[in-house]
């Protein structure tokens, strides 16, 4: 035991998260941090105005966005307020608040079976799932924490036994496919657990968060509610650590995806917190060289110009910096790794700030005007426990004013039961959101109306399928014919990577077990140059198999088709869907197209923006006009549109180029630059070992990309002979200007 | 003559627009108005890149959104502001410019024939339609004012021999059709001729401008491009004083909606602004009661919270007080119509003034904060010139934080050609934008790719028809058999409207030509109580009809379709179009019902928001979802969502209630309210002469309006008794409270 022979009671309370030093400083000079004192009024009033209507602690009925779940949630956010309000302001009210709900509580616990509504694959008794039961075990030993010299013995022992010690017990030993996995519900699991043995110095319970439950009985076979898997193969360790090992990569990626990583930062980072004022000696803030502050910081770089979280995998839009979760991560971060200035421009942002310690100095530090922007950077993050599987990139650059483009590619593994099917996708930002979108999941967080804010049906038959996402699919099946196992044991693996250029940025990787004998290679290209109003897209999709398949690329992009440079015909009396299965079956046909030169283009329209792509085509290739929507009784998907590019063909290599060229303001009615610049895209050389691309502006600049397919050590020398024109570069990839 | 023996030569130069007195003030003071300087200094930027780049006078050849127009278009803007920017900094190198660009253009007009598209009704010479040769020259008249004493006399003789005197001759005497019309077209025209009238001293001229042709050869059966009339049967006047009597109603309402007063509303103020300073004896400010001053009032006014004009009639949303005619009507009604200090705010909202006296003036006492908020108010406007075409209402309520709900009901003039077939339309605001909306116009205005920016073939066979507006449809044909003649020869009444109650604001209007042997009659209640959240709308639609009729009542809410509380068939596999003609065709089916209840809900969402529609329904009453976008071979259309109620009846009523009772942020998740409130809404009484209708909450309190269909009279007395209650209440209507 790491812990043997520490003292447990050398501090008082509180000291879970608030401590009585962070009190005493926040009472000392509040006065210096107008923000803090903002939120600690405003807290103020919401919690008063919950005293005022009184105490609901009713019978668990409802699923998530009904009554009773809604309101316990309610209460656990609360009852953490009025904790540190009762601290700072030291007003009895809010103690007696917490005191009396809290018996209410420890009088219904007892008499709980489990949630009426058996719908989870770990049912809670206070809410639909366990997870919830956690989340208010999380915040509610928090208040515990802060009332705990308040209340007297007597009470305390009546709130540990018939509540927080068998919440604790239900939640962990009584549930070990909740507890014992790798995953963010058992992270909160295992904080919960870990806080409130914390607050009760239980030895046990603390030994058990850590370290998990020793036998649980559970086998590789188990699935949980989203499909995922309970169990990992050859994975065996459980509990906190064992998250903070297998749960990040080494660079602080998370396998679920930032929305995710986003709620599974509160219980990583609160019990650390805690951790670190009660046991200082494990010193978890360096745990795996810091993966703490790595997976923070991951977290706020995977995010467009606004902050908005890149929606990969299971994730509802519009999740940004903003969030709850995200405003304790910044506060904290900022407070214990290091008072990176960068994060006082989020909580900034965010307006708002944690009402502890933490807050406190960040709002202090804001009001110096210590603040300094937080640039997102382009990156490429490893994925895997190891580093080992695969990863996802971003590429960003900024125009000429305060715009940027932003791809974010994914080669990652599957990622667990929220993982898509989108093996080598990609989605474009620029400075105002999506140009080319990730669909993201099929789901409505909370909203009862919608299948009770749960997962729908089309999350798993349209959201999760390849042709959701802008990458390949190969005769009309899903990436591993829509197996999640087969998902979770295989992923693509980075080629190369180099945001290093001043020009360009670039990032390729291949993935071979997608399909069988099949290997797709993908190459995004961010080209700056005067010539363009903004970075330009060049995507290279290779895809290399000895047998003719039907290969669809879509492009979700996001606004109004204005023109296209072939004719098409549209179904103008009559829609029916583009295919049986694979999400196909979610896709009304609206027009399609037979190419009749070497270049397809469409040109749209969105927040004011044109927006053109080029692609390289040939005779027969057939070009595809469609819109999710069919096939969905309830009206669960967004109408958007997406075109599709398919091909009949062994061997083949698409190159597509996005181009955001023009403005156009309703006020002003006036276009400026509605017109795409690009005269042709060509393929000049492409075998498997080099693809040469030539890219021509109607200004009769061009650029030719050279890049070896088979070798990326930099050092190696390339030459090939194209029409008596010969090409030589060094190292993966080269660019070459003609004017 | 009015102004025979008027001294023309009084003033000298600047005196159109700019003022040498104006330029004076403007000299001595400017540092007390920062705003101002902000626009000089921006402007000297933009001007000064412009000269830079060198003078482009190409041979016109372009449609709207081509090089040619674009660049014609910038360089008359450009001209002007040249021009003041000469007189305000006195710097010879914006005159030696404008002098030297007016003298290519001199040198081409006379070689000009026709512009070579030859698609408007009237063809210009430098643009594709006379109307934008008008702008060139209100524009250009003004540069040409500004540096008129730094011209040498043969210059000038050479501008006005080779340009300004052919132009003005050939958008007057050349194109009757274009310079002899009560329309918005010919308000440029007519403005066009006068200024540069005036600058030139040109009796000849201003007279034609002011009176209009005297024999313009024109009959009541030519079209103008929307397929408006060129001429009004029993309208013969003509010229700018025409435009003012015959283009407003009373109260400053424009018939072809405020889009187009927008647009209007420069000519209209800016040659009055030059009467006002060159013929003040005129007291162009006092016409028709000052119905200029009404006019920019009713313009601001026809607004959403955001500043953004009501769609009305053939128009593209996103227009707004930021666009750049109203900077010059707010500006000028500021300097002009009584330092009115709401305008004031709506100018800090623009931010951005004109560069003259006028924009001197608000910039300055912006400055000394004397800016109050512009309150937009409940109102019904008038139409017609004589105020007796029906009119326009918005009903407008704050709920009890910063929001609103704000109803718009049409019952007006056709609106000439700009006219759509939605009698007893309406539309539904709340402070964040469209909830239920008007679909304006199918058009992408300047937009080259999209039909050369003109109104595409969807705006006739789609945005006018009767199904794509809030209002009843008749056995599946438009108003007025979507005939242009039958509107304009006929219009609703209103019927009643109040909005001096506390606690409701109403608007009732009839209809009884749109269809033969028919009566519409709709009223609109916008209600406020403590129980709502936000003020709720209530929508009594009655129509009377000897013979039975199919009547659909659409409903175009803006958002994704969350729940209905009756069961739905969805097309899954396979959609058509709903119907053949008169619109339906644009329309996909997607899903339709039997109601089993009293009443059918649909739930949506939209922008953060949730919104209940509750109506009354009867057994065999059919319940559609369809979306636009069939029959749309260049996908011209959006593919917005709409719900009809159909029904087959003789006379019948539509009750329906809309209310906005919740809201949802992505980033916190939790639903707030996302349940409708309301229980039930039943008919209790129903007859020619009265309607009694009960709204009843879950929480059991209940709303019954009593209305009296026959008798608009303050002082009558209504009784009636249902199921033995008794219900008495004086006037039109009334509101009566059951808890």
């Amino acid at each position: 035991m790491l812990f043997a022979g520490e003292n447990l009671v050398a501090q008082g309370h509180p000291n879970l998260i608030l401590t009585k030093a962070g009190v005493a400083e926040i009472q000392r000079s509040k006065n210096s941090a107008p923000l803090f004192e903002q939120v600690l009024e405003l807290t103020k009033k919401e919690v008063d105005a919950e005293i005022e209507e009184g105490i609901f602690v009713p019978i668990p009925k409802d699923m998530a966005g009904g009554y009773t779940h809604e309101r316990h949630k309610r209460n656990f956010f609360i009852l953490q307020k009025a904790g540190n309000l009762y601290q700072i302001t030291g007003d009895e009210k809010y103690a007696i608040y917490i005191r009396d709900m809290f018996l209410e509580y420890a009088d219904m616990y007892p008499t709980l079976g489990l949630h009426p509504t058996m719908r989870s694959y770990a049912t809670g008794k206070i809410f639909w799932q366990c997870l919830n039961d956690a989340n208010w075990l999380v915040y509610c030993s928090q208040a515990y924490d802060c009332i705990y010299d308040f209340l007297t013995e007597k009470e305390r022992q009546k709130l540990e036994k018939q509540l927080f010690r068998p919440l604790a017990n239900f939640i962990s030993i009584e549930n070990p496919k909740f507890f014992n996995r790798i995953h963010n519900h058992s992270a909160w699991g295992n904080a919960a657990v870990g806080m409130i043995g914390l607050v009760m110095k239980d030895e046990e319970l603390i030994e058990r968060a850590l370290y998990g439950l020793k036998n649980d009985g559970l086998d590789n076979t188990m699935l949980d509610n989203d499909g995922g898997f309970i169990k990992i193969e050859g994975q065996s360790k459980a509990g906190f650590l064992a998250q903070l090992d297998f749960s990040f990569s080494p660079d602080g990626y998370f396998t679920e995806g930032p929305y995710y990583l986003r709620y599974a930062m509160t219980p990583f980072l609160i019990f650390s917190k805690a951790l670190s004022n009660n046991r200082p000696n494990l010193r978890i803030y360096d745990y795996r060289d810091g993966i703490l502050k790595k997976a923070v910081f991951a977290l706020l770089n995977q995010t467009d110009a606004q902050g908005q979280f890149f929606p990969i995998n299971d994730a509802q839009k519009g999740m940004s910096w903003k969030a709850r979760e995200v405003i304790a991560a910044v506060d904290i971060a900022y407070a214990d790794f290091g008072k990176n200035t960068m994060l006082l421009s989020v909580a900034e942002t965010q307006g708002k700030v944690l009402l502890d310690q933490h807050g406190y100095e960040v709002a202090r530090d804001l009001a110096k005007g210590m603040a300094t922007k937080f640039k997102q950077h382009p990156v490429a993050y490893r994925d895997g426990a190891n580093g080992e599987q695969g990863g996802v990139a971003i590429l960003r650059k900024n125009n000429r004013s305060d715009g940027e483009i932003c791809a974010v590619m994914k080669y990652s593994a599957h990622g667990m039961g929220h993982g898509h099917f989108d093996k080598l996708s990609y989605a474009l930002y620029d400075e105002s959101g999506e140009v080319i979108q990730d669909y993201g999941a099929a789901r409505w967080v909370n909203i009862d109306q919608k299948g009770g804010g749960r997962y729908l049906p089309e999350n798993n038959t349209f959201a999760k399928q390849s042709i959701g996402h802008n990458t390949l699919v190969v005769d009309e099946t899903s990436h591993y014919e829509g197996s999640v196992k087969k998902g979770e044991a295989n992923h693509p693996d980075l080629y190369f990577f180099d945001a290093s250029q001043e020009h360009y940025q670039i990032i390729s990787a291949k993935d071979r077990h997608a399909y069988p004998n099949t290997e797709m290679h993908r190459t995004l290209v961010l080209l700056e140059d005067e010539t363009f109003r903004n970075p330009l897209l060049i995507d290279v999709f290779k895809i290399r198999s000895p047998e003719e398949h039907q290969y669809d690329l879509p492009l979700w992009f996001l606004g109004h088709l204005l023109s296209t440079n072939f004719k098409y015909a549209t179904q103008t009396n009559r829609l029916t869907p583009l295919g049986n299965n694979h999400g196909y079956q979610h896709l009304w046909e609206e027009a399609n197209a037979q190419p009749t030169t070497k270049n397809a283009q469409i040109t749209w329209f969105e927040r004011g923006k044109f927006f053109t792509m080029t692609s390289s085509v040939v005779p027969n290739d057939e070009l595809i006009l469609a819109r999710a929507g069919a096939n969905d009784p309830n009206f669960n998907l967004r109408h958007d549109p997406v075109f599709i590019q398919r091909r009949q063909a062994k061997s083949s290599t698409f190159i597509s180029v996005i181009e955001s060229h023009g403005i156009y303001n309703p006020v002003a009615e006036i276009p400026l630059s509605p017109f795409s610049g690009i005269e042709a895209v060509n393929i000049l050389f492409d075998n498997d070992e080099y693809t040469l691309v030539r890219i021509k502006h109607k200004n009769g600049k061009a650029w030719i990309f050279m890049m070896a397919n088979q070798d990326t050590a930099n050092t190696s020398t390339h030459k090939i002979t194209v029409e008596d024109r010969v090409f030589a570069w060094e190292g993966v990839f080269a660019l070459k200007i003609e004017k």
